[in-house]
Parts: structure tokens; sequence; C-alpha cells
């Protein structure tokens, strides 16, 4: 089933204008029909589009004019070019340029001007150079709309499984011994929160992975699972959730497994990312939960080596305006 | 192209009387056309087999009766039996009959009166009320072989995937603080040279995965590929191996990046066995690499929880006696 289509056009940014984001924005327009996509608006540069696709661009000053415009062209609101920018080769003005584009989609998404936002892929490098300060573009959009990054949640979901790391981007040793039950349970709840919103389901149902081989097989191989994981099950369990676990990781994620939980907690980057790739590599969409907005993004980077080769897949990134649009519509619903 | 198959049968420990070793072997025998598979001979309690199946058994006293026999009906080498033994119950006596079997079984392996060696899921807790000290099947075996369980090596293979971990049931912290650069080395000439005698692979490409998320990036998210990881790379293709890697273990499990390497050596245990379950969870096998003898088991335990309900799926079994026989033509050939 479904859910009936939203009523604005979506925002999406192009992200680094020498990546791959133009060219799979474009070619999300191009196969609009096939892929099953609704009305978007791209923001960012008009060169770094027609640099590498030469289908119609039509320059739009809001995204209501881009509704009637999307039978016509690729709808686009323009960012100050990033003159120097080619394809394939990250600069520091196209990072001013993926940073405009970010902000003004973003913008759009909390005055209520787009029902979601889709980012497309920046460079972390080149926006740490003119003076970017957040881990990634969730902690920006998340600062944006005023949320702790404590209380969101990065679901990585995929057409069979939906998973969401506790801690990101850590070396592994640091992952481990910043595990507070506190951080388990907020994830979790920004998670279930996250499901009843963005996907209707009224009962969600949590499955929490265990940290150490078999879960800690009761304690003899690590005792995380008994003195943190157990403990905020059994409060997120008070509070009224459906919750199971801590389950050994590497029998959660088989099919039969899958379908008996609507999302799985996973205590780590890797955790969290292996099966999701490994299964839906193609894809994988990029939720962030626990903000007044909805923000997707498609799980894959820049790819400067293959920029301007037209050899990009846009499908990662046609999965996750589609997941913003069905996000979108079951929150209008609420 | 299959190879041909091996002149001798296999032998299959048949496990635990209570758990569902007996069941499953009893299947894989009743469709062994459909699930191709070679002659073989299981080892075990005789009673814990007619408990659960209806079909013929035919006791034989060694391999060689049991060519012949295996039109015939199941041949069974029986050991002393586990009288008390009732399906879905661990017993004390029960654990002496499994080892019983593994004994024989392995014992046939090292003489040569089979090609190779299945064996059964064990109750590892009742194993150690009776006095066993080997942290599992995989280093009793080795023992038996007079191999040091250091130069051998756990595969976990299915239809499109191999992997192997650096360590197996270890605290995850334990693992990352236990991964000195020899036991990398070591462990990855083990999988190589497995990867030549039992798969056939004269220059076999080994993939190495990076411990942090993205593989440290650099070291900033972790310096262990740095210090640890890529110190063993340079050292085995120095030897002329083709190693790759430090693989980012989120990305090196899609179909496109499997295609592009033998078996992937991981850090830790669910780092090599979330991708592998996730994948092929009915018929994933474990394959011992490192030993003078052919050493499979379905990866799977005793699920002492459905036994004697006729509920368990033999394809498990299966795929690891078909593995076994295929590996033992290969050395056949060398």
């Amino acid at each position: 089933m479904s859910p009936a289509p939203p009523l604005l056009p979506l925002s999406v940014s192009l992200g680094d204008p020498g990546g791959i984001g133009p060219e799979v924005v474009a070619k999300c327009w191009d196969r609009r029909d096939e892929l099953n996509l609704p009305p978007f608006v791209a923001v960012g540069d008009l060169r770094s589009v027609s640099v590498v696709w030469d289908g119609e661009i039509v320059v739009v000053d809001t995204p209501r004019d881009a509704e009637s415009a999307f039978d016509i062209g690729l709808p686009l609101i323009p960012v100050p070019a990033a003159e120097s920018s080619v394809p394939g080769v990250p600069t520091v003005a196209g990072a001013h340029c993926s940073l405009d584009s970010l902000e003004i989609a973003v913008g759009l998404a909390r005055s209520g001007s787009v029902s979601a936002v889709v980012t497309g892929p920046v460079s972390k490098q080149q926006l740490y150079h003119i003076g970017f300060t957040h881990p990634g573009q969730t902690e920006f959009v998340a600062e944006r709309c005023g949320v702790s990054p404590s209380n969101v949640a990065m679901m990585l979901a995929g057409p069979t499984l939906r998973t969401v790391p506790v801690t990101t981007h850590l070396p592994l040793h640091e992952a481990i011994a910043c595990l507070p039950p506190a951080l388990v349970e907020a994830r979790a709840r920004a998670t279930l929160r996250g499901l009843q919103r963005n996907f209707g389901l009224v009962e969600p149902r949590l499955a929490i992975a265990g940290l150490n081989p078999h879960a800690g097989e009761g304690g003899s191989l690590g005792r995380e699972e008994i003195d943190i994981i157990h403990p905020a099950i059994e409060a997120l369990r008070a509070e009224g959730w459906r919750i199971s676990g801590p389950h050994p990781a590497d029998t959660m994620f088989h099919g039969a497994a899958r379908a008996r939980y609507d999302a799985a907690l996973c205590m780590y980057h890797d955790q969290a990312l292996i099966p999701l790739k490994a299964l839906h590599f193609d894809e994988g969409v990029n939720l962030t939960l626990g903000l007044p907005v909805v923000r997707t993004a498609p799980d894959h980077g820049t790819a400067f080596d293959i920029a301007g080769e037209d050899r990009a897949d846009p499908r990662a990134m046609a999965a996750a305006i589609r997941m913003a649009a069905s996000c979108a519509a079951h929150r209008a619903t609420q």
C-alpha cells in the first residue's frame, strides 16, 4: 500500500557540484515515471547540472513554481555558482556552493514550503576548510531545526531492513567505551517515535543487538549486554515499548529474523551498516529521525572518481526521494 | 563445473544425540539425490536416529562397507548408546556419545579411511561437564591432527561469500586488544593456502577488512589499520600473495565487491558472521583451514528447542557434506 502523495514538492540539494549529486538528481528527473518519483525541486549550482546533462532545466524562484515546471524540465532553485568547479574535482568554491544549497533546501523544509528535504552528497573535508564545524550534514540539519544531536538518530533503510547505530563515526574501541545506557535508551526512543511518525507504525517493534559475539553468552563473552543493554531494554519496556534483545548480531539479519522487527538498534557503525549494505547496497537511504522535518539522503558519497562520466547510478537518490515523500505523507495524516 | 566425486565416502558425526544432528543427517540421506550428496557414513548413537526417523539404517563396521550400503539405507557406525537421551534434552550421557562420535569420525579421516569428515552440532556446555577442555570442535580436531590452533582458520562459506575471522569467541574489547600483526598474517596465510588446497584456486585473492568505521579514514577514526593491518598486508604482499585492503567493512560485502575476492579476512567474530548469515543463513558451512584432513560442519547449533519435532532444515548439513566432498576432490588432484 503506497501512501497518498504529499501536497507540496520536495527540495533536493545537489551536494558538491564536483561530485555525482547533480548527475543522479538529473537522472532521477529523466526517469521520474519509471522510478515512481513525486515532484521535487533541485537546489544548487545550475552549471554543475548542465555540464553533465543535456536535459531541460527550468530555473524557478519558489517550490510552488516547481510543481507546474516538473512536467517540462528539472526545476532548479539556483545558488551562486562555483565557477571553477569541474566534475571529479573537490574545491573550496564547491564547498561554499554545497553549503548554500543545503542551507536553502533545509530552510524551505523548515518554513513549510516543501514537504521534505533530500540532501545530496557533500565533501566533508572541503566543508571543514571553509569553517563547517559539524561532523556531517545530519548534525547541521539538527542544529538548524533546534534539536540536540543526541536526540536524533541516523536510520539506514532498505526494502527489507532498517538499522540505527547508537554511535556513528568513532574508533571501534571508543564506540565500545562510549556506550552509556542513557544513550542506548535515547536512540531507541528516537527510533521508535520515528517509526511511528514516518512509517505510520502504531506499535513499532525494535530489536536491540548485543555488542559481543553471541550477545555475550551469559557474560562469558563480555558483560556489556548485562551491565548496559539489558537495563536499557528493561527501562524501555517499562514505558510500554515493544523491545526484543539483546540479540546475537550474527543471527538477527537473515530473512526470517528481519520479519520479526521494524528496526534494529545496533551498538556501533559497522554492526548497522554491514548488513544493510550487504543486502541493499544500491538502494540504501539515510533517514534522520527526531527532527521536526523529514530529511533523507542517499547512502553514498560524492564519488569524485566517477563524477562526470555518466556512470553514476541514480537508484539510491531515487529511493531517498521516494522515502522522503512517503514519510511526509505519513506525517500529513497525523 | 563440479569436481569429480571423491573415491572414498565421508564420515559424518551425528553430534549431540539430543540435538537436531541425527535428524538432519537422516534427512540428508533421504534427499541425497535432490541435494546432490555423495556417499557418507554416519557415526553416532543408532537410537538417536531411529527415535526421530522411520527410514532404513544399515549398521556397518567400516566406511568401505558404507559405500555399497548407501543405496539401501543410511550407513551408520555405532558408538555406545546414550540410553537416557531424549530429543531436545542435553545430558551428560549425550556429551559422552557426541565425543565418541567425533573421535571416531575424525580418526577415520586421519587414517585415510574416509575422504573428509563432517561434524554435527554438539553442546559445548555438556562437553565441558565431562572434562572437554577445547573451546570447540575445531580446536579438538586440530589437536588430534597435531596442528597448533593458531595455524588453523575458521572459514564460513556460503554460495557467494567466504569469510574468516582473525579471532572468534572473545569479548569485543578483547578482540580489538588481541590483534597482533603476526596473528593477522597467520590467519591470512592459512586462508590463502586453504583456498589453494580446498578450492583449487592457484592465485587466490584475499580482501582484508579494516577494524574501524571507514577503515579508520586515514587515522582519524582509529589507528589499527595503520599500525597493525597495513603492515600485515605489506608483509603478505612481499611474499607474493594477492591482497587488497584494508577495506571499509560496510562496503565490502555487496555483490559487486564480493566478486573481487575469493575470501574476506575479518577482524572479529561478528564482522565475519553478520554478512555471511545475512546473505546465506540456511546454507552456511564452517570449514577448518590448515588441517591435514578436510573438515566441515553446518553453521548451526544443536537447536535443542526444535529437536524431535521433524522441523529441522537439512540444507546446511547438506551444504557441509557437499563442500567437504568438493574440497576432498580438489585435494585429490594435487
